[in-house]
Order: structure tokens, then sequence, then C-alpha cells
């Protein structure tokens, strides 16, 4: 499959086998860095920052001058139309006509989708908002890739705010994805959101065990495990789970220790006291335990505390390496999607696992997505943009939006069919009633609330109170 | 006559010739986009947008990039030497040493001629205040023209805010350039300003017919329209002034609907609240009227809720064409005033209407532009800026202003001839007493009111008292 | 001595030799504008610039673009991962990772040395706080090299804020390296630093005689001059220090007088009064004085009220011209640092003044540098930057930083040799005393304050209340 014209929003748009193509162009890349400056002659990126960044906006400008290119750049958002009230849609329709790519970073979880949807020209999503931020992604494999030769069977940590780090969101995705466990060691209050855990069991098809209870931080010192990812591929010992010995696992060494900083820019004020909190700080002394040993100490930058200065000269420290890859893979994408190189995806690129085709939940009410930082319920987006969902779970019934990949469990039910016959019957359900699981997907209308549903002319029917989604 | 070396402040820098000069050099552009990157190869363009903008901007520099030449760009006003109080005079010198081309947007009506008289190479307006904007002026023409052949003797309905949209005024003079019908639809208070109108008659040649009082709101529904210009090349029906039957003109069909948002952020604290009123929307019900049934929606984006987006995939919708265009047009311009390219101006280039030559004010006193967001009256401006005005009008006395082209009335005159021969007489009359319009032009002294002739050391005159310019 | 991959951080970083070296590649780029396409083809300049500024960031971006290089940009502090807390070493370690050479702004004195420290590639500071600006030193010494063939023993009076104009510090040194003579004319409150002359005195080998006392006001009218700098190669009229005559001096003509607006903006708030105080101005009246027949007028713009817009036109002015060569200056600065072309120093290059090797202090304790925009004492950055200084003098006792090159006098001063062989008697003596002066430089602990060195364990030795640094 070619590369040229497609866009990449979220890890997922890439096989594996396409991943390993861009890696490859990437080393070549490295290697004749001053020879690609025909490349993409002649061609124009749209560099598009709507949030705060030197390190990425740069990475990627930098990337198409060594190509040759030109960029168009707005680096601040309070300088763009979108002051004056412009959509998504208006702006991605004019910026592809100006431009040959477009790259974006927007606080909005989703907006790289809609860009993508209108741009009419490929589109890189930079960073949307606590969603993904798929190159960090591809820079983080590259660097473990080339320091470990694989991905398959290694163990990861995943350590500080793994809740709002949307460079974590990818990369758990893409880690699964090329067969690697992952352990979880967030900073407390800042655990992964519960519904990357259930894309990743649903979709990716490992297991996550949770630690809580264990007497991990008696065991762990200043380096608590609360849950583990075990890919399906893992070798035997991994794989016994719910009996996995993490301390077994532990003491055989972890191969990459991920860091990040709190995104205290994105914190609720219910959040403000972790914010003030001091975080264990990853130095030489935490990294003397045998299971560090050789591990890989990763972080996507910028650092504030969290990481010791004293570790940059250690051989172990992979951030700026991370960094500076960045140039690399990054030439290697924009040559791809431009259709300015050709990729060779290997022969292997079926064992990308295929992602599960859910239902689309046909919209028969005002059902709106309950993500307040999702694209779709934004002022200035609601006028053209249909909130769109898939059914990702029946038992609980679940839905997930299209634009920024929140799952969520509306607690009431209705059906369209008895609506069209009946007009005057309209009545809703409790979405855990066995009424509720008959229902099939094209005529499945949903409620986040009582209220929603009584504002839109339906009336408590005989399955209302019983059970809910959460089992009250 | 060459474009090399030229700047485009206002729509009029251009004859008609040279204005289908520049669209048929865009026609050749869009049709070979892939082969103008050696056009200006080795060009500097300075990009300078004091205010916000992302369209503008980023469609200047695509050109410039597809025309192989390099950009420097300042895309926000606070970053710049202008927060030290530095002048526009200044600016324009150095930036000048530095670029081949500037491309200024400024929000002082005015700066971009200031800019153009100082920098030492061409200069174009990227939008100066209220004032013009007229690249968006050759976009919006350049459409019409691709779509309908010809702009002569077309009805064009101008709707939304008449009064701040500065593409609105520069489009209007374009229009009746080159002999095309208007039909003026604003938003209630958002009319165009009066010295527009006076132009268009004056210098244009063709009748503005008033509509206020005919009971067009029952004819017409949600479009109202308040005044008509007919040009004077137009069809003898449409010439009918002031017996012209709006209806049967509607009816025969609008060629073209062009639609603006309402411009808030210019909005004085009287009009907060315009800002609150809804607009009625153009949407696919207005125009099942018999009258649009083949108009071009046009608009220069971006929208806020004045354009229903169901009418984006409208065949008649025009407004994404319009901004694609933009990059043609703007590398035709680029390439001529850098003189990279000839522009071949037909012979009929004669057609363009001559503007009259005013007789200059000569400035005998401390006149100042009553205008505040004129360039003259800036405090870092008038340091060095002589205010300048022609005198467009003699009844009522009428001077315009060379910066921002507004036009008023001052009260009271004084001659420069008696003030020399008795310096102890200077006396003040009337501006609307049949003394002052005997004065020459080359002797007239003129006060907005009478305290300022008063602090200037003048006595009222006999005819101090008979009727001012206003007729009271 | 070759300049490639070498930094630019304070003009001492150059010799005379290397600076004609520069002087003579900026002619032949000057002259061959348009030849210099190729020069920097494939290379990538970073623009760092987190203060405002238009001329100096748009003058290297134009250079690096007339050198057929590519630029990427930051032009505002706020747009940056810095307000996440980012270091600049970090953020140095990366952008060097992207470019081939960083041009860096920054309000923190100091802080292009940190950057050149990590960046791995070559840096050029483009305005460090109230520190330096090298390259606009570079514009202004081969502005008047061009109009009077030298520099040798002309007499160059400086005019308005001496204090926090950083430009003038850089020309202050670079004139006396040149053997010019110097003229302060500061505005009363805004007097050169006293680190500054200090610096000039011991380093640079001339006499520094402040003419206080004298009746200059009455001899000089609006130009008082407060000190003068006198070059060690001068002729032996103005070598007669202290009886030099300054009217006989002034009479015999300025050679340029170099003007300079208030930097408001680093105005303490007791400095709140100077800044409401009107400037005498700079104007043709000013300049009809017999020892300004010939004087060159400069200024590093922007202006603000300082210098009057009727001499814009004089031939005296030379401002623009300042502006303008700041291109070709550049231009030979970025193609010599970046290695694409070779500089032909002079045979005379030895004539530079060589900087005396003064001895480092021994960090033995907590000692900080006092100024608080020194880069060394921000909170982001304190975290791995060690403070460094050079012991300057001993007698007063005098540190400089390493960073900032603010020099001050700490009080107190202790042995490390005692302290290692007897720790419970740990005493600090008064840094005037004559104990203080037998310590070995490798011994010496310094504190600021008996505080600091009480919160240090240090108890008053016998010489504590000995005379200290300030004589007291």
């Amino acid at each position: 499959m070619s590369f040229k014209n497609r866009s990449l929003v979220t890890i997922d748009d890439l096989s594996n086998g396409e991943i390993e193509a861009v890696f490859a162009l990437a080393d070549e890349m490295a290697e004749s860095m001053d020879r690609q400056i025909d490349v993409c002659h002649g061609k124009i990126m749209a560099s598009l920052f709507f949030e705060p960044s030197t390190r990425t906006r740069l990475s990627f400008e930098a990337a198409m001058h060594r190509l040759g290119g030109n960029v168009i750049s707005v680096s601040d958002a309070t300088s763009t139309s979108q002051t004056k009230g412009e959509s998504l849609a208006d702006m991605a329709r004019i910026v592809g006509a100006y431009a040959d790519i477009v790259v974006i970073r927007h606080p909005w979880e989703g907006a790289a989708q809609v860009v993508a949807n209108y741009a009419g020209v490929p589109v890189i999503n930079a960073g949307d908002g606590g969603h993904q931020h798929p190159t960090q992604t591809l820079c983080d494999l590259y660097t473990i890739k080339k320091e470990r030769q694989t991905l398959e069977g290694l163990k990861i940590a995943l350590w500080g705010d793994l809740k709002y780090g949307r460079t974590i969101h990818s990369l758990i995705f893409a880690l699964a994805k090329f067969g690697a466990n992952i352990l979880f060691c967030p900073s407390p209050g800042l655990e992964v959101p519960q519904h990357v855990i259930k894309k990743l069991i649903t979709e990716y098809g490992g297991e996550v065990e949770t630690t809580s209870g264990i007497e991990d931080e008696e065991r762990l010192g200043p380096f608590p495990v609360d849950a583990m990812y075990v890919t399906p591929s893992s070798s035997h010992q991994l794989a016994m789970v719910p009996d996995i010995d993490l301390e077994v696992e532990l003491n055989t060494g972890v191969d990459a220790l991920y860091v990040t900083r709190s995104q205290k820019e994105r914190f609720t004020s219910d959040e403000g006291q972790l914010a003030k909190k001091q975080l264990p700080v990853v130095d030489k002394k935490l990294l003397e335990r045998d299971q560090f040993k050789r591990t890989l100490v990763m972080h996507p930058l910028p650092r504030v505390d969290e990481l010791a200065y004293e570790l940059d000269d250690d051989p172990r420290g992979m951030y700026f390496k991370q960094a500076a890859r960045g140039i690399p893979i990054r030439m290697a994408l924009l040559s791809l999607l431009l259709g300015s190189r050709e990729g060779r995806v290997p022969n292997d690129s079926d064992s990308a696992m295929p992602l599960i085709a859910y239902p689309e939940y046909s919209r028969g009410s005002a059902l709106t997505c309950p993500n307040p930082s999702c694209v779709s319920v934004q002022a200035s987006e609601i006028k053209y943009l249909e909130p769109e969902f898939k059914i990702v779970n029946r038992d609980p019934l679940t839905l997930r939006c299209v634009y920024c990949e929140h799952g969520f469990e509306p607690e009431y039910v209705a059906s369209s069919e008895r609506q069209e016959g009946s007009p005057g019957d309209n009545r809703y359900q409790s979405a855990g009633s066995r009424w509720a699981r008959k229902l099939s997907p094209e005529n499945l209308i949903a409620f986040n609330t009582e209220a929603e549903a009584r504002s839109q002319g339906y009336k408590p029917g005989r399955y209302a109170k019983a059970p809910n989604n959460k089992g009250l």
C-alpha cells in the first residue's frame, strides 16, 4: 500500500510493516542527510501550531528544509483567524489549498482528524490535546529499536503522568502493536485513563493485570507499578496472568524506562494539589538498582524536575538521541506522504493487528461526546460537525467518539424503531436492562442522563429502573 | 507601463488593463504551478503582519515559495520594535534594506501608504485597518471573471458589514471601475460609509440610488437592499435612475452575492448592541429564491455565522475557490512587481477611469485628519508625517486625507492671504458662506471647529454665522 | 585560525585581525549579493528570539536566505517550551541537533554562553539582556571603518543610555581594541556601569579620565561629557592624562556621535523618574557646532525621541546605513562560522590585545552571582549550571561571573585549606584584611555578606572587622 496522500492522525494509521518502512527510510536519510536536499524541492509544508512548542515544530520544519522543501508556519494561536471564530474545517480547506502537506498541533482532542477530513492534502498530527502524538511515538519506537534491534517481548516501564501525557497514549498502543510488555508506574492520581486500558484489552488482545493490593511499594521502593500489560505474543512466564510475579519480572531487568513530566497545564482545578506534590526524581541513585543496569532512560522532553541532569552523560540516557532522531524520522515520513519517496514495506506487514470493525452508532438523538476537550463539542465546530460514535461494547454499553476516541457509557437507551411506529410512546430504558441488550445497533438511541432523555420527549419505560451500566 | 518597482496600496494603483494583465499571468501560473519555482529564486519577501491573519499571510508566503523565493516574517505585533515606539517610516526603511518586496498588514488606516513612501522597494497592502485590502479584491474580481467571463454590467449584491469590512471598500471601487452594478444590503447600522458613496459618485461617474422609504423588506423578505450603485455603462433599464425598479432588477437575477462577517473587533462601544444582534444567515433556503438561481455565493472568509455550512458543497459556493485563487493571483502580482515577469497589458487599458486630479490643501494651519485610526494621527508617526489632504469638493467644502482616504467637512475657513497682509486681523468664516466658496485652494485654511480656529488666534469674521457645511 | 565551528558570544571572541577578515568578506558580499545564493545551500540556521526584535531577527534571517540557506525560527518567548520550565541547556542540545548554526537573543545575561556550551554547533549572540550584542558592534565598527578608513585614534562620543544599552558595552570594548578614544556623554543616571570601566582600564590598557567637577556644561552646552577613555595608542596630546584639555579635544572635532535610546524596559522601579525625563534631542541645531561638522551620526535603532527625523537626509546621518550593512556583515559571519567560506586574517592579526588570563575561583562555597539578570541564578538553570568566576582583582577582591561578566566585590573570605584541616574552626575574615590578600586563589572562599558566611557554618575570625572591600 502506498503512503502517498495518506494522513497520520493516530499511530494506528500505520501497520507494523509500514512503521518498519518508515524506520528503514529514516536510517537511509540519517546516513546521507546532505544528499536529501532535492527530495521535496518545490513542495510546501504548512506548520500549524496552536499550542506552545519548540521541539516538535522546529523538528518538522528542519526536516522539511533538509528535504529541500519550504515551510509556511503558524506558531501562535492568538495570531490567527481562529480568534475570529473560524472553524477547523474552513482553516483546513484553505491551508490545504496553499500547501502540499499540513502538520497540526491543537489543544482539542480529535482536531487533527477534522483537519485531515477537510484539507484535501496529507495531514500529520503533531499532538491533539491529550489524545495522540504519533510522530513522537515513531521517534520513541525508532530509538528503542535501534538500541535493542527489536520491540517484541521487551519490558517497557512508563513513569510519571500517564493521564495527560499524550505521547504516552500513542506509545502504549504502538508498544502493544509490536508485542512489547508495559509496566505502568504512574504518579499517584495520574494513572492511565480507563478508555486506554479498555482499548488495549479489546483491540490489542493482551491482558492488563492491576497490582493494587500487592505490596509493591515495599518491594520496589520509589518505583511503584500499578498495572502491567502483557502482550499475547510474550513468553510463557510473563503470560501467566493472573499469577504473574512482578518481582521476578522486574528482577530480570527493565528494557526501557520512559519518564514524563506532569502536564500541569492540562490539570483540572481538582488536580491542583497534585501539581504541588514533589515527584520522585529519576536519578543515578534510582538507576543503581539491578533491574535498571541496562535500561534505556527515555523522555519525550521538555523535562522539568523528574529527570536529573546527572544522567545526561550516562550511556543509558537516550532522551537527546530521541529528539535528534526526530529529524530523519520526520524526513522519512514527509517524503513518503508527499509521494516523493517510496516505502519498502516488509513482507510480514500482515503481522499488524487488524483493528476491530465496530458497528457505527446511528445518530437517532442529540447525544454528544462527554469529553469537554473533544473537538466535536467546541462552539466553532458544532455548526458543521456531527458527533459520530462506534459501539465498542454492549455490556456495559460503551460508545467511543470517532474524533477524540474517548469511550463512555450512556445510562439510558431507546429504540428508533418503536419511535417511528408510535410517536406518542417514546420510552427510554436502562442501558443495563436485557431490553437494551437486545436492541440492534442501527436502532439504538443513547442518552447520557435521564434528563437528556426527557428533554427530547422520552418517558421512562418499564425497564428504566433496571440496573444501569454501572451495575447500580 | 511596467509593473516593476511599483507598489499596490489601493486598488486604484492598477488600471483596468493592468488588472487584466495580472489575471492573465495568474491563469498561466495556475496551469503550470510546478514550473514557476525559479521565477523569484534568490528574492526575499518581507511579510509584516501587525494584525491577526492566517489566510492572507500564509497565502502570500506560499505564493512566494511557489515562485522559489524566500520569506522573512513578522506575525505578531507584540514581538516587534513597534512596542519600543518605533515609527513605520523607520521600520520601512530598514526592512526595505533587507528584502526585495514588502507585504504589510496593519491596524492603522493609511499605514501601507507610509511604508510604500519609505521602503525603497515595492510594497503590497495586505489590509490597513478599515481602509483597503486590494489583493483580496483581485481574488474576488478574478473569481467572478473566471465564472462569468466579464464584470461589465453584472449585478453584484454586497451583504452584511459594509461599514468595517475593508475588503468591501476595495471591492466597491473595483466593481465600479469595471462597470458592474452594486446592490448594497447592509446589516442595520453597518451601512457603507458616506465617504465611500461620495467617492463612488464623484470619481466613478455612476449613480447611487437609496431605496429607503420603499417597502423593500416586504418585497424581498430577509434581504433588504438599502442602496444601489448603477454604473454609467449599464444597460438602459438599470440606468433609469431614479425610477429604477428594484424588483424587476432583482427578478432578473443577482450575479454574485458577496457575504461578509461583522468585524466586531472594530466596533465602537456604541455599536456593542449590534454585535449581539443575530444576523440573517445566508443558507439554502434563502438561495431558493428565483433571483439566486445562478448566483455566485462569495465570502472573503473567515466566516462566523452568516453563511451556512450546507452551502459548502453547493455549486454556487465560490468562497473556497476565492481563497485558493489567492495563490496564483499573488504569485502573478509578486513576480510582476519584482520585475521577474512582464505583464501583457491589453490595448484597451485606457478604459480605466482616470481619477480626478483634486487640488491639494496647502497646509496653512494645524488641521489634522479626524479619523482616529488614521496613520497620520498616531503618536509615533506625527513626529515626521505631515497631514496632507486633497480638496475633493467646495460645496460643501470637503477634504480627503491622502493616507486613510477618509473625507470630512471642516466647518470654518480662513484665508492665508488676509492673514499675511494684516496679522492682527485673522478672521474665520463659515465654510458654508459665499465668502468661503470664493477662496482659492492655495489660500484656504480650514478648521474642524470654532475652538480650533480660536486656539490658533483667529476671531469670528462677518460670515462666521452663515450656514455651515451641514446646511444648519 | 579558522572560523569554522566557533561561536560569537562577546566581541572579545574575535581578534582584531579576524574582525578585519569579517569586514573584508562583507565588502565582497555587498558587491556581489546576487552571487552568494549557493554559499550556504542546504544549511539550516535556528533563529531563537526570546525578546522582541524586528531588525536583528529579520536581518539574520535575510542574511541566511541571501546565502541560500534555510531558517527555523522562534520569535515569541511565550510559544516555546520555556513556558513549561525547560532549561537553556536542554533547548540548546535539541536545537543544535536540528540546525547547523544557532542565533539567540535572550533577556538573561550570559544566556548565549550557556547555549554555546551545549549546542554542539556554532552559536551567535544576538543580544543577551544588558550584556552584549556583538553583531551590532560589528555593524557599528564596519560603518565607521568604511567612512573613515580606520578606527585608530578616532574620537567617538557615546550619547544617551550608557547603562542599559547592551550595544554600547560591546561597542566600548571593540573601540578600545581598535585604539579609538571614547567620550562618554550619558543621560544623567544612566552612566556606564563601573564593571565596564574597570574592565576597560584593566584589560584594554587605556586610561579613563572622569570630568566631573569641570564645568563641562557651561563649556559644552547640551552635550555634557562625564568621562573619556584615552587609548594607549593615541596621539601625545590626548594621552596627557590627567591634564587632558577636553575643550581642545572637542574643538578638533568628534568623528562619530553614537546616540542611543533609553532602554526603559530595563529600568528598575527606582529609575522610573528617569523614564519620564525629557532627554535632549540630537538635531540639526546641535550639529551646527564646529566639532560636529564632519561627525558621523550613528544609532543602533529603534529610535524614539532622542534623534530628530530632520537628520534622516543629512549626509552625516549613518543610522540607516548601519542597519543596511547588517546584511553583508551577517552574511560574512554566518558563512565563516559554518565553514562555507574562509576568512583571510591579515598578518597583523597579532595586534589584538590579548585578554588577561585571570585565575579561576575554585568553588568552595555556595557563592552566587549577585546580578539578578544573570543566567546562572535563574530557577530553570541552577539545576545544572554551577556558578563560575574569575578573580580579576585582589585589592579590592573582585570576582567576575563567567556568564554575565558582571564584576562584584565579596566582603568576606575564608580559606579552604584551614577548613579541611580543622573542620570545627571555620573562620571568615574581611576581604579587605591583609590575611585575605595572602590567600592563594585556589584556597579562596568568598561570601557576599556575613549572613551568608554564618549560614554555611563559618564564625567571625580575628580579621573579620578589618576594613572591607569598600574601605569602611
